[in-house]
């Protein structure tokens, strides 16, 4: 028999949920899991607002489970930890990002790859092993198998709490497709919370930066904000025409549907468009150019979990942060539709400790 | 002034050209340069007939320069040399491919890459640096630049002149985005000139191949007369479903434009789509089956000249030859009706030496 969210577990948890397709997010209760053998509990001082969210809390991709309590980019403090627990104690700091679970026997497991594991479970409106909805960071405390924790570096901020969804989606591709060398030359379609993020790791990988965005209005922010090293207006076809062959790859973070002509003829021979964002209709793939300079258009999707551990170190160590607007929890309705007209530089972050109180 | 082919070069020439878009071929009297410095002069024995002839006799693509005379994958002998050739010597069976010419400075060219070199030149049909059209390989005689001639071993069929083109054009994919590995499953979309030669090199290097296509009717040729191991009905999506996610890459060579969601959904993670054929309007392609699961679309053309000698050389070693129809020279105009129908196993060549008399 079905029971209630709010008594389901023994642990009382409140947060922000939506509960239909209006998306409205309003105050709820609900209950967390004992820490189990292997749970670490954290309380949530931070967590970020993807856009993936906004999707999420409408039903837009016809998977959510509602109520559902967005948030896959959070961080906090270890309250409690399981008996089998290794890799972390009470008072350390940690993240969830986007994955909680996954079927750990299948190749995508073996090779840290569980972000492509079939039976992976997302963080938050997806059901768990033992049967419940998973709520996402949007709340006060957290419980999650310690294979999904991360642990945050004691001299990252902790309102960096985004690199574990932006900053692993782009720090993953970037590596993976071997764009992380010195004095190669990197593009960056689109600048928002993916896009900001892809220009401050290639440049800490030492890669020369060139922003491609449809608005000359975002130069400015990207060349003295972001540090980036060029700015190309694609609809400016002298200047697309200069740069043409001269790129290594680009990771396109635009999640509308865009030509991808004018973006294959920037790059050199063997070069590498990557897709991070997702536009939901088919793109038009002329086939030409991938032959003629033996191109490719390739995707990735966020990162494994020791990948991610990896990527918040080298931000650690870099200094790399998300450019972000912290909000207090009760602006998040407001802060949903911002998000909605890109209105945000580059990222919303909840203050959940200071701002969420049941 | 504009002279005749005839008489603008000193070297009498025989051939057969087509002279307008019916491209009907007929025999031809035309003229090749002087064995320059660099230059080898060679008597034709026997020429492929590559798809891509039918689409340039009727200038299909817009640049054909008539008359033309086509033929870009053929082999012979030595007959002459210029004084600082150093690879060749008289008599040596050498053979000539797509292309004759590049501009030797680029990082294309520096890195063996002369077949994406922006100033290439092509073996037909293509204005050479002394303002002269080139002729291709459907003529009694040769010269070209030693940089783009390719030695011919020994043991190796002079038949097999379609390496030149069809062979380079599945070897350099498979070998470039790694799928030459012992153990792998390749699979090979599309059974006609590159798809099958795509089949030979892959058995040879190891992998599992599986070939799909849209027919039942090739399964018998598919697997007992190229030694594929399974063949997949790209319709049948019971078989489809079956074979998900085991293939580490496919060689598509499918020029028709076709559904790629089914091939993706063949890739394991980190699996890779290579299109060798070139559909001439746009794919349709869907960006979440690239994202869940790293994968790719990516393309390849023909080879480099370096490349193209590793090819026939791994093709002696291990005896690999495209499956051929041998034709006289004045059988060409019902060859090309009968390839227009893909009705041919899997490549013509042209007898040219016991055939083609002035």
């Amino acid at each position: 028999m079905a029971t209630s969210p709010e008594i389901e577990h023994p642990v009382k948890a409140f947060g922000y949920a939506a509960s239909d397709t209006s998306g409205t997010l309003s105050p709820f209760n609900f209950s967390r899991r004992a820490t189990g053998d292997n749970d670490v509990q954290f309380k949530v001082i931070f967590c970020g607002v993807c856009h993936s969210d906004l999707h999420m809390v409408k039903n837009e991709w016809g998977m959510t489970q509602y109520p559902v309590v967005p948030g896959h980019e959070f961080v906090g403090v270890v309250t409690e930890i399981g008996e089998k627990v290794q890799k972390f104690k009470i008072g350390d700091k940690v993240g969830v990002g986007c994955l909680i679970g996954s079927c750990r026997q299948c190749d995508n497991c073996a090779n840290d790859l569980e972000i492509y594991c079939p039976e992976q479970l997302q963080t938050y409106s997806t059901t768990y092993y033992d049967g419940t909805t998973t709520y996402g960071g949007y709340s006060d405390i957290m419980v999650a198998n310690e294979n999904y924790v991360v642990r945050w570096p004691e001299n990252l901020p902790m309102e960096a709490a985004p690199l574990l969804c932006a900053g692993i989606t782009t720090y993953s591709p970037l590596r993976y497709y071997g764009l992380d060398k010195n004095g190669m030359h990197v593009g960056v379609a689109g600048l928002g919370g993916l896009g900001h993020m892809a220009v401050k790791f290639a440049k800490a990988f030492g890669a020369k930066v060139t922003v491609i965005s449809t608005s000359i209005s975002k130069q400015d922010e990207a060349i003295e904000g972001l540090g980036a090293d060029a700015f190309l207006v694609s609809k400016d076809q002298e200047q697309m025409q200069a740069a043409a062959s001269t790129m290594d790859g680009i990771i396109d973070t635009i999640s509308a549907n865009h030509p991808f002509a004018p973006l294959f003829t920037l790059l050199k021979t063997n070069g590498k468009l990557v897709m991070v964002g997702g536009p939901e209709k088919p793109q038009e793939l002329p086939i030409w150019p991938l032959l003629i300079g033996r191109k490719m258009v390739a995707g990735s999707a966020i990162g494994g979990i020791k990948e991610t551990q990896e990527m918040v170190d080298f931000a650690a160590q870099n200094n790399i942060t998300p450019d972000v607007e912290i909000i207090p929890v009760d602006y998040i309705n407001t802060a949903m539709e911002r998000l909605l007209k890109s209105d945000v530089k580059y990222r919303f972050v909840i203050d959940i400790a200071n701002t969420l109180k049941a």
